[in-house]
């Protein structure tokens, strides 16, 4: 079990410099009645099923555990009965800190979000400068949620295009 | 992953030998909002994440995976929101099957269950005399269900109490 500590931004792709490499993810999540994600991700050559538990501010409980490809597949196709979340994961050091900037792709094209892991609520973050918007915590920018409703839909959206 | 086959059946408690010591279990249930169970179980000095589809006849795609007994207890405490089953589980073996014998407790106490796992659908099991009706698919003896509807509830109970 591990405390999940993160801070969720915007960002203006514009002030980005070029970026490495990326690695792809592909993830659903199995149908849940309540505010728990059973996340099921193929990411690059690996799989993992997390469980999440609700939101209290920054922190989200979360358990994770590697699990063989070929379930995560078969999880995806038989358990995961929504659509799937793509996108693509960028790893950037800013100032002792890494971050992880997901490009969305499918029903989620054109949505940037940048995330930061804290080792408590009240760690200090040196901002970097393409940062705009923060979304910690708002239940529309989760995963989760981009499946039912995706980026393409909102009609309120922050970044630019 | 497995394709879980099995049998259920209730029995006669009568017609049993005396029982070797038994394990004890308790599980609870992620919610899910499909037929999809999300099972987190401690058994004895163990613990287990299982994801288990929908029964298609006796089977049904099932993905286990141990975890620490740590995160077993702060899941069932934290995103098992419901009630817990708590049973205790006997081994039986019987014309070279092995059978799960499980007697409940708590809001289920009454009910006894015993499972055989088949490697075919097709296999044939010689039932012991102690057998007395199959349940095998009845989503009422599903452990996801007895948490909502228990045994304690019901009108039609064909066991012996």
């Amino acid at each position: 079990m591990a405390q999940e500590i993160e801070r969720k931004f915007l960002i203006d792709p514009d002030k980005l410099d070029d970026l490495n490499c990326g690695i792809t993810i592909k993830q659903g999540y199995v149908p849940t009645s309540d505010n728990t994600a059973v996340r099921v991700r193929i990411m690059g050559d690996q799989a993992f099923l997390t469980l999440k538990g609700e939101n209290r501010g920054a922190v989200r409980t979360e358990f994770e555990y590697e699990i063989p490809v070929s379930d995560a597949e078969q999880m995806l196709a038989e358990l995961c009965s929504g659509p799937k979340v793509d996108k693509t994961r960028y790893l950037i050091t800013h100032d002792k800190h890494l971050w992880e900037l997901d490009i969305f792709a499918g029903d989620n094209l054109g949505l940037i979000v940048a995330e930061v892991e804290l080792s408590s609520e009240t760690e200090v973050v040196n901002l970097p400068d393409w940062v705009t918007h923060e979304v910690t915590g708002d239940p529309k920018y989760y995963n989760s949620n981009l499946l039912e409703n995706p980026y393409s839909n909102w009609t309120d959206k922050k970044q630019k295009p």
